[in-house]
């Protein structure tokens, strides 16, 4: 019987996501949800992913449906070697792996980075989908703590020299949960170090196309090619159902990225590849990105103006100019979590921050998410969100 | 730079794949391949999946290509709960949890039950995607050899006394790689065994449907619900590349593996999903299986009858009634893998059978696919080979 049944240590570990939870009695109906990080459904390519999936499988069905290799797509990967290009990243698609999402590009590099005890370093707060891929492998966290320029980098040298860490976690652009950029100066001296101390620099980026206003600093990986492991995604960019992310890693290292792909998925679903390349191919991608760049920062602007004119002047919030979440932070004291079942009775929801800390902390935070509500939503659901705070201010 | 990169103690064991090597040296053109584990490309309902992708994207887009849930959608759980009622299991779709492949099934596998250096009992030889799925947990494999039955079981129960085994991993119908089947008796000792010493069975079942002379013993599953973590796939029943496949685990324990997945890749992919349930849910995949057993049934006996024809009677096949797979023994001292090179320089490819055996052995022993080659195919590889045995021996 399974109640005798013994587990891993990782299976007993692990409780049940925060998320999962929030999720959960974020369904009920009529809430306006900050919550989630999805994109607008409404700017789906519906009918151009229709016409090319009908195209793909009638012409190249044979393929499209077979077992495919563990890199990936061969034209995929060469149309993302392009795309890097443009962001002053050279590299050859022999370096790319195509992942079911950037959670197993962040799955993976738990498994080929990481044993028992070794030490992650990361900003707090950070994703937490990083956290939950990374705890699978017992790390122990050093966190160092975020300013508006995104992770300080006060003590990091300190920390690389103590604690001999397997690697350096980072969202650098528009980081999911706070909305926060490291910028230049930060980043170049990070991977000083980095190389300095032979740690490898995890760079998540699902973000850094996504500027709405000004520029976005260098990406990682293009000032220190050969220190750095970069994650990069369609889901912000095109669609998250179709699961389809790459990991760039040096050569020499990609190896070990997909020969330990191979045994946790074979490879990447063969039909979503082709689908995305060949709506990609003819600049189909871009002229998408333009559109929901349009949107998202109209949205962003009208998030901001509602917060500035409803949120009483104790609550913080952070300003990004791109990505999908910005972070708002209630004085100390006050518990976003024990607020949330309040919000959700008022009919709006959103992301405690404290499930963003690996260590602990951040209990006056939230995530806001401005990508799928649309702009009558966030009016209102920041209209009802200020009367929550405002009475948990009161009754401070 | 990456050099000087610390990698975990599993990136550093993992060896490359013998298979990637091979799939390499059998990429020649004009090798007649034996060595996949490919549906027939010609069966694919390219022109129906065309059709139903195209209206799917078109009238479902909004979901097909968000994200989704971890546990997968929810009426194609309903449809698989449905067909494994047909064999005999009764379970709830809550039971039921989709992953990317079955390979990913086995990888949860290792992550929810194994720890650095837990025994895993399986037969000699087995699916060795499962031997690569486990190897990243660090286990330590206790194998009992098979005959004609499939795995023995005579000291299976000193075994599970002395070793503690975490799981028990089994093909009971079909064995990739050797064709066999375990009969209901053993079966049912395995069950009381394992059912005495609680350890969970993991019974992987990607060919019982798959059966083309005779009938298939009842699923474990089926026998003892409470004692069986059970996959299936649609990948030889319809598509590999869709990545479609699923995990039944009891209710108390379905939960561990959603939630590590959760942190393994988020959910599968949503579009492959809704498609496989568009053309399952009216009778269209019970067809196309009709149509895919007819004729690998073809394929099997063309087979069978040209070993039988060309093959040196010192050469010993098995004879399997279903599945995609078929298992060739050489007289000892005769290598499998050193002689593949020579086969292909005859143009004719297989897997060797040691690629199988979790601790090693099996030199003597190949696996045969005859699901992707045609039937002319068959024929002409099959005298290759024999003329490559033929030299083997006379050089003996």
């Amino acid at each position: 019987m399974s109640e005798m049944w013994h587990y891993s240590r990782r299976a007993l570990m692990m409780k049940s996501s925060i998320i999962r939870e929030i999720i959960k009695i974020a369904k009920k109906p009529g809430v306006i949800s900050f919550s989630g990080g999805f994109p607008a459904p409404e700017l789906f390519p519906k009918a151009e992913l229709a016409e090319i999936s009908q195209r793909v499988l009638l012409e190249q069905g044979e393929n499209a449906l077979q077992y495919s290799t563990t890199e990936g797509y061969p034209l995929l990967r060469e149309f993302i070697a392009g795309m890097l290009k443009k962001q002053g990243i050279n590299i050859s698609p022999d370096e790319i792996l195509i992942t079911g999402g950037s959670q197993q590009g962040l799955d993976l590099c738990g498994k080929v980075f990481l044993d028992w005890g070794d030490c992650v370093v990361s900003a707090r707060p950070t994703y937490l989908g990083a956290i939950q891929a990374f705890n699978a492998y017992f790390p122990k966290y050093v966190t160092l703590p975020s300013d508006d320029d995104g992770m300080t980098i006060d003590g990091l040298k300190e920390i690389l020299e103590m604690n001999n860490p397997r690697l350096i976690y980072l969202v650098p652009s528009f980081q999911n949960p706070d909305g926060r950029t490291i910028p230049l100066h930060r980043r170049t001296r990070i991977l000083e170090l980095a190389e300095t101390y032979g740690v490898p620099v995890i760079e998540d980026d699902p973000y850094s196309v996504l500027v709405y206003e000004g520029t976005v600093p260098s990406p990682m990986k293009a000032m220190s090619p050969a220190n750095v492991v970069m994650l990069g995604t369609f889901s912000k960019l095109l669609s998250p159902g179709l699961r389809i992310a790459w990991l760039v890693a040096p050569r020499g290292v990609i190896d070990k990225f997909v020969r330990m792909k191979q045994g946790t998925d074979l490879h990447t679903n063969t039909l979503g590849q082709y689908i995305i390349y060949e709506f990609a191919k003819d600049g189909g991608l871009y002229e998408h990105i333009e559109r929901i760049k349009t949107l998202y920062a109209k949205r962003l602007k009208i998030l901001i103006q509602a917060m500035e004119h409803y949120f009483p002047p104790e609550v913080k919030f952070s300003r990004p100019n791109g990505g999908l979440f910005l972070w708002v932070e209630l004085p100390e004291g006050v518990n976003a979590t024990e607020l949330l079942p309040k919000a959700v009775e008022k009919n709006v929801a959103y992301i405690p921050g404290s499930a963003f800390y690996p260590d602990g902390g951040g209990h006056n935070t939230m995530r806001l998410n401005y990508s799928k509500p649309n702009e009558d939503e966030i009016e209102e659901g920041i209209k009802k969100l200020a009367e929550v705070f405002q009475e948990a201010l009161s009754n401070k």
